[in-house]
């Protein structure tokens, strides 16, 4: 049995490891006004129980896991049940409603597990051989879509999972340049890159369970953005294997080469072949790393404020700030606070707002980093601090920007807490030109409400601005409700509700979610329907036999 | 007769302006020493007849150029010889030759000048319906040889001048987007945008003849890029038209809407349709902008300086530094000097060096660039100068920048000038991580010299870096020979030992003048060959007819 260790079957994270609410005494009088589920009464459901799920049977001859045993070992590849479920579905509240309603509609027939690019190579050439399908697998975050097999597909279908490459394989120190195996996830490599003085700069939200590979297939991008760059930035070189042979991008700074096929394979989601290694820009880990926190007296002046940054010769690593919404979230879903930072936080700060007229509903929490050396901070804060204050905004200090920085990355476990209460919690990002933003935001409210009363629900929505560009920016949607009937059905009313205002308003489908299937639908509202036809000639092309985890991104005549 | 102006139909630029040495002492010396053309005593070929060239007749029907006239009026369509001629090539070496040797294999039959989308969107359904060629044409200042007919080419060709599209359409002044007609040359639209407040931050050497559309196809880079990045990154959303639709990529500051279309245009060439409209980011003029020269003792220290100033906290707009031989040019081509300038440059700032024990044969002139607000540039500059210091080099004021600043539009005239007298002067650049440029540098000049051994001249070869990225730089290479028996295959030798040592040396074939055919055989080196075969898919599936600008970029097949 090979060695990769997986998130848990039904759920996000670690075993062992969850959301609760016992140290945030906000929570639950919170969740009962924004969705009407009170806490303290609902019967929380157990994990779902294995033994009971329906799991097709393996459409994998036993010829064809001979010849991939021969490839990568006899203990690295499997048709064992639990592993085809696990590398079934990402981990998108579509999937985890899924699974917890035992519904699997087609799993992966068998999952390999390759030591090296030599193996993937092997296997790639075995399977479209044998016209398989292959579905390469990352650390399983994926929350588009994007790792089901088709519903309807006939052939066999090989979930590829890179989990054995996980090494950080070279640095070129004189460049910023290193060399990664695709599946080593953001803990592995980091640590790594760390030991020897470097970092990536890449942290998104699912950073302790996804994969560089993953992160180029989907244009990720982290919270650092603003200092470090997307994914698409920070990827300059990579390597893929194809049918026959293996595509290599060197690493270069730049180029004119024609359209770029970096660009290509970034998003591609598996479509044109298996990433293995993927050379990316790694900085040296920087004298000063902080997060200072503001409040704002309302979104408007906020939104203003993190646009004339970006427009200004400040540079910081991080520019977000949450909505009138999100701040009472995030206020009440504060660890209980003691002594001086319980007086100042419900005391001192509120008395100081209310002195500036603001009104309390409509204050909004921001988050400001800075990195680099100690002089280059402080001046960044200095530059930055005068825009705040410009627009009416005030600093708090360091203290509630370290409390986001640590429990960044267990927002997921939250969703599995909900789920497990009858409620859905998901989120919808995107971006939009800085002239579009208020009104992306207002329309994508005014979309959600209408969605809710269809469905005849109380529910909730909030947002916030992070990842600042020079022409705009990201807006996050966070939504909650209690389902009624029929999960997938009013989920999908309230995501789709999104979605549309989205395109209608300008905005893009993501910002950095990627397309799956969860997408697909608003694509050609995206990028126009000529633009998804460019892009179908490119997969088409590419991919002639459909064996690339086909149906995704496009599903057209699939 | 339409009122689009066009260059020279046998040389760069503007008729009546060209490159004179009149007025700069040590230009004829230095030419002597470099590649023993003595300019007092060579003969200097006047302009080429036109009444000589032998053009092909049109193979356009009448019928046909009705049709296009009834699309844009009969003054907007042509088959005359002269237009015909000016669209055949663009402005690379190797179309200069073969123009002033009266080399036209194959011209464009028909020339059309569109006012607008419609008008484009009725040629390219006329043109595809006729199985016509097309090939878009901006300013008709490409190098990589991406603008002639296929030389066996059958089917009619079409040029389709986007020279009456040069108008800013529209500004968002909030989201700094300018959108821009693809037919707007440099000077159009940066003095539209100027009216208005506005700069586009986009200044290549070709700024005064090429058009954003054609940056847009060919990857182009300005000499600010280290501040407003790249045209990938200032390209922020496009239109493009397509046989039975336009492609509308509306302008978003990032998307993970799946493999990026807008990278896949981005260096096209024309491959995949007729650009017609960009939306570029845009940024208010800054308060200052100021270009200061330095001088480092050696290539290796100055490398080094430009690459520390990349991993810094400074953002310089500019960092470019010439080797020895590129520096004893640049000051050989200054113009004379007199009084206290002269005095200063001749005799103060040698003994200075001399002092610091510098060998004079070794120094590096630098240019660094700071822009923003006027404290933001004099801190980049403070953080620079000390980089500069701890690498020995030393500053030597503002007075150098302005004059590379002015001068740095013409250098294309010389090429025409050197031409006259029977030498070939071109250019090539690539880029490189920053751990590779020595190796490229070294590697280039071994490979011009043997290419000069081998034809049996005296060649000069001489470098810039330019465009720093955190990861690496581009190399800008220029050279000399005069001819000996056979221009075109001399010229080859030259060129291809160059670009082999590109490839050979982990570098591009271009940071950003494109692939056309001059670069094209380089293609599966640089990208390797599983790249060339992804984006021959996209040509093919995108361009089933091969109607768009076929055999440019991959020649395979054609």
């Amino acid at each position: 049995m090979t060695a990769v260790k997986h998130m848990k079957w039904w759920g996000w994270g670690n075993e062992g490891v969850g959301f609760h609410h016992e140290d945030k005494p906000g929570f639950a009088p919170f969740v009962l006004q924004a969705v009407g589920l009170d806490l303290l009464t609902a019967t929380r459901a157990g994990e779902p129980s294995f033994a009971d799920l329906k799991v097709g049977k393996s459409k994998a001859t036993a010829a064809f896991v001979k010849q991939l045993a021969a490839i990568v070992g006899a203990e690295h590849v499997s048709t064992d049940d639990m592993l085809r479920v696990i590398h079934t579905y990402g981990k998108s509240l579509r999937d985890l409603v899924r699974i917890r309603g035992n519904q699997i509609q087609r799993s992966p027939d068998v999952v390999v597990y390759p030591a090296d690019e030599a193996q993937v190579q092997a296997i790639v050439d075995a399977a479209v051989a044998a016209d398989a399908v292959i579905i390469p697998f990352g650390g399983g975050s994926n929350i588009g879509g994007s790792l089901e097999p088709h519903r309807g597909e006939k052939r066999v279908v090989i979930s590829l999972d890179l989990g054995r490459l996980r090494e950080v394989v070279a640095i070129d120190a004189e460049s910023g340049l290193a060399r990664i195996q695709a599946g080593a996830q953001g803990p592995d490599l980091e640590a790594q890159l760390n030991a020897k003085g470097w970092t990536i700069g890449h942290f998104p939200d699912s950073f302790t369970h996804s994969t560089v590979g993953g992160w180029v297939a989907t244009r990720s991008s982290g919270m650092q953005s603003d200092k470090y760059g997307d994914i698409a930035d920070i990827c300059r070189g990579l390597r893929m294997v194809r049918p026959g042979g293996t595509l290599v991008l060197r690493p270069l700074p730049s180029t004119s080469s024609g359209p770029s096929v970096r660009e290509m394979i970034l998003g591609s989601e598996g479509r044109l072949g298996v990433i293995t290694e993927v050379t990316v820009q790694v900085h040296r880990v920087p004298e000063k790393r902080n997060i200072y926190a503001y409040f704002f007296p309302n979104w408007a002046a906020g939104i203003e404020a993190m646009r004339e940054i970006s427009e200004s010769d400040a540079t910081p690593s991080i520019t977000r700030i949450s909505d009138a919404r999100e701040t009472g979230f995030t206020l009440a879903t504060s660890k209980e606070r003691h002594g001086f930072s319980k007086f100042t936080a419900e005391t001192v700060l509120p008395a100081l707002m209310k002195r500036k007229g603001w009104n309390l509903d409509d204050i909004c929490i921001s988050f400001i980093g800075y990195e680099g050396g100690t002089a280059h901070a402080k001046r960044q804060k200095k530059l930055t601090d005068a825009i705040v204050k410009k627009h009416g905004g005030m600093g708090v200090g360091e203290g509630p920007g370290i409390l986001y920085d640590q429990k960044k990355f267990d927002t997921p476990y939250l969703r599995d807490f909900l789920l497990d209460m009858g409620a859905a919690g998901d989120v919808s990002e995107t971006a939009a030109p800085w002239s579009r933003l208020i009104d992306v935001h207002k329309n994508v409210y005014a979309a959600a409400q209408k969605a809710y009363d269809e469905i005849g629900v109380k529910g909730w929505i909030m947002s916030h601005l992070s990842h600042s560009y020079h022409s705009g920016a990201c807006l996050y949607f966070t939504f909650a409700f209690v389902f009624k009937n029929d999960p997938l059905g009013e989920y999908n009313i309230v995501k789709n509700a999104i979605q549309q205002a989205f395109v209608d308003t300008d905005a893009t489908i993501s910002h950095h979610h990627g397309v799956g299937r969860e997408h697909s639908p608003w694509l050609a509202e995206d990028i126009s329907p000529e633009g998804v036809a460019v892009m179908q000639a490119l997969f088409d092309g590419a991919d002639p036999g459909s064996n690339f985890n086909p149906g995704k991104i496009i599903d057209a005549g699939y």
